[in-house]
């Protein structure tokens, strides 16, 4: 099974110092599981929806040989809440359509699921990142892609919020990244999911 | 800096129960001695030097924007050798055409270094990429681009050589990659360039 993660920093693993993130973390115990798995990383720091548009598809292609048993695992919306020269990066209106986009074209060609974005340490962005999550929520159910929601469970944690703190104000180190990866690991999606064929 | 790692299976880490392979050990490694990076694997499974002309330059250019310090590590050749039907999947003078102009058009853009292919445990494949790695090796010469040979040294790697005949024939495991990693850590051109500004 040959599985991309396509998103943004979060899925890269930026600040990670053990250069996995949650990706590499949950890929490494569905190794440890027997899953026979080779685990590709397309997150790209700074990327909203309509950098992931642009790139997806042709990234994907290259990985996902006909062939092989090929799935993507979607995770971004943080990048397009930021407010940039005062100004947010991507409409909410635009980030749905953007995920309704990417979504529904996937879903033709690969099993795909979607993980929220995180919480950073931004009380403002966190707040319209709650309302896009909630919406692409949403789009997902209409299009009977499986969601899990991460930004909840990980504003509650201790871990994630002290350590974003701590760090750049957005990414967490080691600890953070595993709780991330716990979460995904003990979904049950995730784990039917990488033993289906 | 952001640094892509460019290439196959071998970049990719394929058969890494670690989900590492040699590029996230040394970025590891880098990330401890103090080196601010963002690693970005691109290897592909089964990736010839003509897979690669064709997504190179769209993947590394939205992982390296032009406000950061953006580097290639490139590091590919055994799939060109492969025999696929009967036929040699890349001659050898389109691989190394296909050579030269990957890394021309890259050092233009960004600073490049290159990593020889390993060996696998087929004897005639190797045979011929060893042909092919003396070829690139003059293309890096000319070009002026840093080249590490890790097929000889690995071919003398007891647990190089175990680890990929006990494995699929061609990847080793986390042992292996760590023979591998230990070859391009221990360059005074990595070292030094992961310092540079």
């Amino acid at each position: 099974m040959r599985i991309c993660f396509i998103g943004d920093s979060f899925v890269n693993g930026t600040g990670d110092p053990e250069c996995l993130g949650w990706s590499g973390r949950i890929c490494i115990a569905a190794k440890k599981s027997g899953c026979d798995l080779t685990y590709y990383n397309l997150g790209i720091r700074g990327n909203t929806t309509q950098h992931i548009i642009e790139r997806w598809q042709a990234e994907s292609k290259s990985r996902l040989p006909a062939e092989h048993d090929g799935k993507i695992v979607f995770s971004f919306g943080t990048n397009d809440t930021t407010i940039e020269a005062g100004k947010r990066r991507i409409e909410l209106d635009d980030s749905l359509n953007n995920t309704r986009q990417i979504l529904s074209l996937a879903q033709q060609k690969y099993p795909v699921i979607m993980v929220s974005p995180p919480p950073i340490a931004d009380v403002r962005q966190n707040l319209r990142t709650q309302e896009l999550l909630t919406q692409i929520e949403l789009v997902c159910q209409d299009l009977k892609v499986p969601y899990l929601d991460v930004f909840t469970p990980l504003q509650a944690s201790q871990v994630w919020m002290t350590e974003i703190a701590t760090g750049d104000g957005a990414h967490p180190s080691a600890a953070g990244y595993s709780e991330l990866a716990n979460l995904v690991q003990n979904w049950s999606v995730w784990s039917d999911w990488i033993f289906s064929k």
